[in-house]
């Protein structure tokens, strides 16, 4: 049994994402992960339990290839890690190791395989790619937005991924499509039967332009646990996410919260503080200052484009001259004397700015290499190296 | 001349604000900071000239004296820093003294007096007052978004302060005056022609239950330039300012950044992003992050509730415990070892979270007491009492 048909059968053994199958395909490999799992060599006991109860009316290796056969019939083709079409964006999953206070559920590990629709290849397609995700009960303003944006995005070369719903979802899709562009539908449930039926014109239009994938085998149940597990692959596998419309709490939210934990852009689209459609998306700007705050596509290429530009980390240093600083940040760094050292109080005081914006912008100073903290007071740095 | 009659006369010299003028105020008071304008003994040779070129034809304690008589005959007084009544909050003014790169005015010294029209104890009234700004081109949105904020603002006995113009303006006034509560109107001109002249009706119902006050004497004009050195008494006199809707780069936007130079709540109210009426809104959101996204009154009560909690500083030490820590800050600190330090780098692997995330909540961890820097890295703090 190869390593393809090994990962179909393990996606039969635990919903995607499962941590400790996860772990022991990335310690030993997939046909031998499949192998321990099945003689119950494993330290877990409840999943020792689960797998006797899965595999007690058929084994797993069997009805991988049934599996096989099926999505071959389908017209689908599975697509795993050592394929040259695997998107490679999604192991970032792996390092989201967020147990304790963090409200993120525990299957964050990366997929173990995609079953795929669409000519398309996986990998390229959600290279240059962005989420553009929201409410089901859309209402005419989020529609509007969210085409602007996606048709926008579509016609720039960016694929546009969402999830297939009813509303901000289709409304994503379908502007992709009309222009032209490329989309990705991330499905909870079997590319065989993607939900819901109601959009299943558009899921065949998906099919001939872009790609319906889903990490579940042919035949799967659109169950609701599903679109959980689901979320983070949509905000793994993209360059950022654009929520249009939430309400509050809802599964749109929680695919932002995944984006934010991945340090992805989060970008949202703010509306009437009267419309109950963009409460969702409120909350999120106010509770999340790391969040974005989105107009339109400018801003999305913007934020998207600087991914680029700044890979992972902020500027440090030489790169950031002092002519980069923004007003207060200057004002802050021309406050400090020459020679010695000021706390920041009496800097607050000698710049004329509140103490809280100099203890946010001290921070900056001193990564940008600005500035130095001398015991409880903050100098100019000393390494005329990194100082502007 | 006594103080009163001099500021008055002072006022004839130059605008309000005047940063010359109100130094020789400081050195000196305003009875002899007048007699050494009016002798010429000032270095400043251009407010020399100034002063030369405005007593020509009248003798400015001549003219303090026939407006101090038309003030009376008007039922304005007159409130000066020694009365009672003089709000403290305008004296922050005197430490914005932001020179050089920040765009602000150079006239943002505090007023020398105030011409008041109503009965209410000015000081105390603007004690706990909140400004709400915005567009003269308000959509009904807009309208309807400033009068459930002011009505409610007014209703929890806070004072709702705006500049008196068409639009957002004048739906704040009238929104408090609905709710029966108290509305101040800070005018570009003087108390007794209130500009617009189609709010009339409500300037006099203004006067008759809140205040109208100006730092221009009877008789002056509603100039252009006198809006923007007027706002800026908008947002040094209220506890926080609300903006409802603004068209990009519009006199409300740089009301809000001085409400931020001031370090107070600048809130801000989102909208459609099909609108032009929001533009401003959303450039500031995405400009400034310390501004803060308002969806209507229990947000604009948090934030300025805050004021009183945390007074001009981020909590320190003891008094923010480890439980009071938001979910990335929690893992961030859980990540560091109990011995030794690491790098932000190991840090940003060790808690799966993006390295800019660590960057940003090391600081305020840091400023918290919880961890230290040592060398290029991160430890635990030693200091036992202050950590958690």
């Amino acid at each position: 049994m190869d390593d393809r048909a090994a990962r179909v059968a393990l996606t039969w053994l635990a919903e995607p994402g499962h941590r400790a199958i996860w772990a022991l395909v990335e310690e030993c490999g997939a046909e031998q992960a499949l192998v321990r799992l099945l003689r119950g060599d494993v330290p877990d006991q409840s999943l020792r339990a689960a797998v006797l109860a899965k595999t007690a009316d058929l084994d797993p290796r069997r009805r991988a290839d049934l599996t096989l056969r099926r999505a071959e019939r389908l017209g689908a083709r599975i697509v795993v890690p050592s394929d040259d079409e695997w998107p490679e964006r999604v192991a970032s999953l792996a390092t989201l190791a967020l147990e304790g206070p963090l409200k993120i559920n525990l299957d964050v590990r990366p997929p173990l395989c995609f079953w795929v629709r669409g000519a398309l290849p996986l990998g390229e397609t959600l290279d240059r790619s962005v989420a553009v995700v929201g409410a089901r009960a859309a209402s005419g303003y989020g529609i509007h937005a969210t085409t602007e944006i996606a048709h926008g995005l579509a016609s720039h070369g960016w694929t546009v991924v969402s999830g297939g719903a009813l509303g901000i979802d289709a409304a994503a899709h379908r502007a992709a499509l009309a222009a032209g562009g490329r989309t990705v539908a991330v499905l909870a449930c079997g590319v065989d039967r993607p939900y819901p039926v109601t959009n299943s014109a558009m899921f065949e239009r998906i099919v001939e332009t872009g790609l319906l994938i889903s990490e579940w085998p042919p035949g799967s149940e659109p169950l609701k646990h599903r679109f959980l597990i689901r979320n983070r692959v949509i905000a793994a596998a993209t360059a950022g996410a654009v929520l249009v419309e939430a309400a509050a709490r809802s599964g749109a939210i929680q695919t932002m919260g995944r984006v934010l934990a991945l340090g992805r852009p989060a970008m949202v689209v703010p509306g009437p503080i009267t419309s109950a459609m963009s409460v969702g998306c409120h909350e999120l700007l106010r509770s999340r200052p790391d969040a974005t705050l989105v107009t339109g596509l400018p801003d999305v290429l913007e934020a998207v484009g600087r991914i680029g530009e700044y890979p992972g980390a902020v500027p440090r240093g030489p790169e950031r001259r002092r002519d980069a600083l923004d007003e207060e940040s200057a004002v802050i760094l021309e406050a400090v004397p020459r020679r010695g050292s000021v706390t920041p109080e009496e800097l607050a005081e000698r710049a004329g700015v509140a103490l809280r914006v100099v203890l946010r912008r001290l921070s900056l100073l001193e990564l940008a290499g600005f500035v130095e903290r001398r015991g409880n007071g903050v100098a100019l740095s000393r390494s005329g190296s990194r100082a502007p």
